[in-house]
C-alpha cells in the first residue's frame, strides 16, 4: 500500500486477524509480534523468564504427537483447555516453578501458534505480551523495520485483548518519530487502549474470551496475563525455533 | 460459535473486513448491513432519496462494460476516482438534483460493491450509512434476526469510518434486549463510537481514507457522508437489485 506511507517513517498496522495477514504482509523485510494474550505468547514469555532453553511452536496435533514420540516435552492446547495424554497447556502458571528450566520444549496451541507459523517468513518474528510489553518496544525500535502487530485473535475473529495489547506497543513506539506512519487499525488500537488502560481487567469483563475463560476457573490466568512488565526477555523466532532474543 | 450465544437474545458481530465476512457468516438466517462510508453506500443511500428506482450493483469492470453496452446508466469507481467513459462514480453528491428520478441505475466501486455482493446470500441484506442510520436501525429491530455488520473496508484493510457506522448502529439496537449478544468486534466498535461521537470529523482526521479524499478535494463529499439522517429510507438487495425496503 505505497499510498499510506509517508516519508522515512515506519508503518505500525496491526493485523486483527491471522486470516489478514495476507492483506496487509506485502514486504518480508518487518517485525512481526506475535500476540495471543490469553495465554500462548503469556506463557511462552513465562516459559523464557522460567529458564526454559527453546520451545518449537507447531501449528498441528499430529506435529505435537510426533515430537511427543521422539521423547520432547510437550505442551497441547485446543479450545482452552489442555489436550489429554500432554505434558501442559498454555498456562503461564505452568512454568511458575522453574521446572522446565534448560529444557527444550514444543507448544501447539489452537490460535497463537498458529499466527507464529503464518509470520515465519517475515524478517523477525517477535513473541509479545503484557508481560514483556516494556522489552518488545525497546527491541521493536532497535530493529528498525515496518511493524505489524499480529493479533492470534480466536479462530480467526477479532478478540479484545490482542487488540489492546497491540495498541500498548502502538501508542509506546509511536512516541519514536521513525514509527508514526500509523494504518487506521494502529490508531483504533491506540484509542482503545487509551480508553481501557486504566482498568484492563473490567474492561474485558465482556470479551467473550474472559468469559470463556471464567467459566474455564482461569482467572488467576487472567490477572497473571494482564500485569505488565513481569519479563524483560524477548522470545524471537530462528529457524523453527523459539529462542531468547535479547 | 454456539459458544458465544446467549440465550434468545440475537447476535450482533461487526465483520472489519470483507476478507473475514466467511469466518462470521455462519447462518444466511441473518441480516447483513452492508457498510461503505466513505462514498458507496452514502451514495446509494442519496440515489434513492433522489427518487432512483433500483441500481444493480456488480462487482467487476466487466459487468459494468456489458451493462454499459445495453445502453443502461452505468456508475464506475476505482480508487476513489470516476472510471473514464462511465456517467459517475460514488459520490453523493451526484444525486443532488434528482437528475435519475425514476430511473434504473447500474454501479460499480471499489470496496462496496464487491462488499454487496459477498453478502448476497444472507436472508436480508442492507444498504446502511450514517445518512439513514436511525431507518437501518428501525429496519433491523423489525426484523429481528442475527446482525452482521460488513465494514466495506479499503481493499480487505479495516477502517475507522466504516467502524464507526457499525458502532453507532450496535449501540442503537443493543438498547433492544433482543439484540444484545455482542461479539468483541462489536464492543470495540461500540466503545470506539463513544470516543468519537461528539466530532466523528476530526476523529477521522487521521484516517487514510479521509486523506485519500482530501488529497482529491472530497471534502464535501466527506462531510455529507458523516451526516446523520438525512434520509428515511432503507435500501435493500432483492435478488440482483437494490430497491426501496421500507
Amino acid at each position: 500500500m505505497s499510498e499510506e506511507s509517508s516519508g522515512s517513517s515506519h508503518k505500525v498496522e496491526v493485523v486483527f486477524s491471522p486470516a489478514l495477514f495476507p492483506v496487509y504482509f506485502d514486504n518480508t523485510n518487518c517485525t512481526v509480534v506475535v500476540i495471543d494474550v490469553f495465554r500462548a505468547t503469556s506463557a511462552i514469555c513465562a516459559a523464557f523468564e522460567s529458564g526454559v532453553d527453546s520451545l518449537i511452536p507447531v501449528a498441528t496435533m499430529e506435529e505435537a504427537i510426533a515430537y511427543k514420540a521422539k521423547g520432547f516435552k510437550v505442551g497441547a492446547e485446543r479450545n482452552a483447555e489442555v489436550v489429554e495424554g500432554f505434558d501442559f497447556g498454555n498456562s503461564p502458571l505452568t512454568f511458575a516453578d522453574g521446572k522446565f528450566k534448560g529444557e527444550s520444549l514444543v507448544l501447539t496451541t489452537t490460535n497463537g501458534t498458529k499466527a507464529i507459523d503464518i509470520a515465519k517468513t517475515a524478517k523477525r518474528v517477535v513473541i509479545g505480551s503484557f508481560t514483556n510489553l516494556t522489552a518488545v518496544c525497546d527491541y521493536i525500535e532497535k530493529e528498525d523495520r515496518d511493524v505489524l502487530l499480529l493479533c492470534a485473535g480466536w479462530k480467526d475473529r477479532f478478540n479484545l485483548e490482542d487488540t489492546l495489547f497491540a495498541g500498548a506497543v502502538a501508542q509506546q513506539i509511536s512516541k519514536n518519530l521513525r514509527f508514526t506512519n500509523l494504518s487506521d487499525s494502529t490508531i483504533a488500537s491506540i484509542n482503545m487502549y487509551d480508553s481501557a488502560k486504566g482498568d484492563l481487567f473490567n474492561f474485558l469483563g465482556d470479551s467473550s474470551h474472559r468469559k470463556r475463560l471464567s467459566r474455564l476457573n482461569m482467572e488467576e490466568d487472567i490477572i497473571y496475563c494482564l500485569a505488565k512488565d513481569k519479563s524483560s526477555i524477548v522470545p524471537v523466532l530462528e529457524g523453527d525455533k523459539i529462542v531468547r532474543g535479547n
